[in-house]
């Protein structure tokens, strides 16, 4: 399924992953698509009601596929040669057409539903979303790279509440736990990320909280063009050994996620 | 596919989830169960041979998929009323009987391949392996639950080298990466937790590593059954907050994962 709404400024992309249609989840993607039409064309790309495919196998490699080697790599050169799926190749051109892209997901088991980790093992190919080198032989990642000058935002909903997945929370702090997508997906392929919108208690929202989650989610997105971005640190700064380890003058000692920040750590 | 070795002690079950048969994951996998086989009888949750489905949807429900309300309470509901697909309960089965459990995966985007993802998701349903009530009115969870008793070892091969993904790791550390999987899903449905088995460089090894690799993996499942497993932190210790947050006295001002925890950390 594919909303498209009247273009105003740019083009924006909502990756939807939620399998239920009566659900807090699809009310807050209509009213949040919705929120954003008024300065963007939206796309939506509703995983669910699509039938995405999120498994990665030999069907994407085209005539690679009896090719033996590493999956990655050979899904990389179907990409070149045209030879991928339709499916993925619409996925596509949906994200390189976007400036704005937003992931919209309930938290299971602490990580996103199979249908969107699959959309990123199969999407974000190498040669579209990564694997250039610069002109010092630094590979082109980590804060650059195909898909740099994109902005991204994660709406998560979680059945916890603030204190089970805060800072110190029983079950893990959420930025911690969403810092493989953040930084190890979207920041590895050059898009700046906004803080996390996450919905707590996301089980059982009374009426007038769903209202208050729907007006603070229209309000985030009204805004979200002048939010400051995760000051991640980028590979090309120099902050790293090559493409290593975190340099060890800065922050001597530390070995928490935090230290990938230059700022706010 | 379901491979069966002659039964010594227990049962083991090998989750394994790479998409192509002429790998070094393949061969890990052949090695692996073969090596188990000595003291355990081996099943084999072969997901891409099984052409297993990680899509959680209202197919998992039966009857129930026309009810409204949260799929995963729904999916525990259809768990309790034996509605649960073929497929799922077939994984339940075999999960049920092993005392230990081999996860078997290529890291991609920093994190388990989709169709592993979707394993969890499916297969650890409410009722099955959490949502138990202890004396004292505590969930039954992290540390307890309806897995308790068995222990887990994670094989995992990245392409990365050690440094990487070491405790500086420009990717951040593996132990964080993966904490939403040792912490969040085994630890939470009563699963005792090995220290990680990775291996770097996973896609240039040549054949001298690969063997080098099998003989280590090879000595790391000879003396599994006699490591210690990793020190989590127990719910019903009361190191927590009710359900919430790490107390206020136990390592004060730290929010790195590490505080999860309650020795080496």
């Amino acid at each position: 399924m594919t909303i498209t709404h009247t273009p105003e400024t740019g083009n924006a992309l909502w990756v939807y992953a939620h399998p239920r249609r009566e659900s807090f989840n699809a009310h807050l993607l209509q009213a949040g698509t919705e929120a954003l039409a008024a300065r963007y064309r939206v796309q939506t790309s509703d995983l669910y009601a699509q039938g995405f495919d999120p498994v990665l196998s030999d069907r994407d490699l085209g005539e690679l596929a009896a090719k033996p080697g590493n999956i990655a790599e050979l899904a990389g050169e179907a990409y070149t040669r045209g030879e991928l799926p339709a499916d993925v190749r619409d996925e596509q051109a949906k994200l390189a057409a976007a400036e704005l892209l937003v992931i919209q997901f309930p938290l299971w088991w602490y990580g996103p539903p199979a249908i969107l980790k699959g959309w990123f093992d199969r999407v974000l190919t190498s040669g579209f979303a990564y694997g250039d080198v610069d002109d010092d032989g630094l590979p082109r990642r980590y804060g650059d790279g195909g898909l740099a000058g994109r902005r991204a935002l994660i709406v998560v909903t979680a059945g916890e509440d603030a204190a089970s997945i805060g800072p110190r929370g029983i079950s893990g702090d959420i930025e911690s736990l969403l810092f493989p997508v953040t930084h190890g997906v979207l920041w590895y392929v050059g898009i700046d990320v906004l803080d996390l919108h996450v919905v707590h208690d996301a089980d059982s929202l009374d009426a007038a909280a769903v209202e208050r989650e729907t007006t603070r989610l229209r309000e985030r997105l009204r805004t979200v063009d002048a939010e400051p971005t995760l000051p991640f640190r980028r590979l090309r700064d120099g902050d790293y050994q090559g493409t290593r380890a975190l340099r060890e003058d800065l922050l001597p000692g530390r070995t928490d996620l935090g230290i990938h920040s230059a700022r706010r750590a």
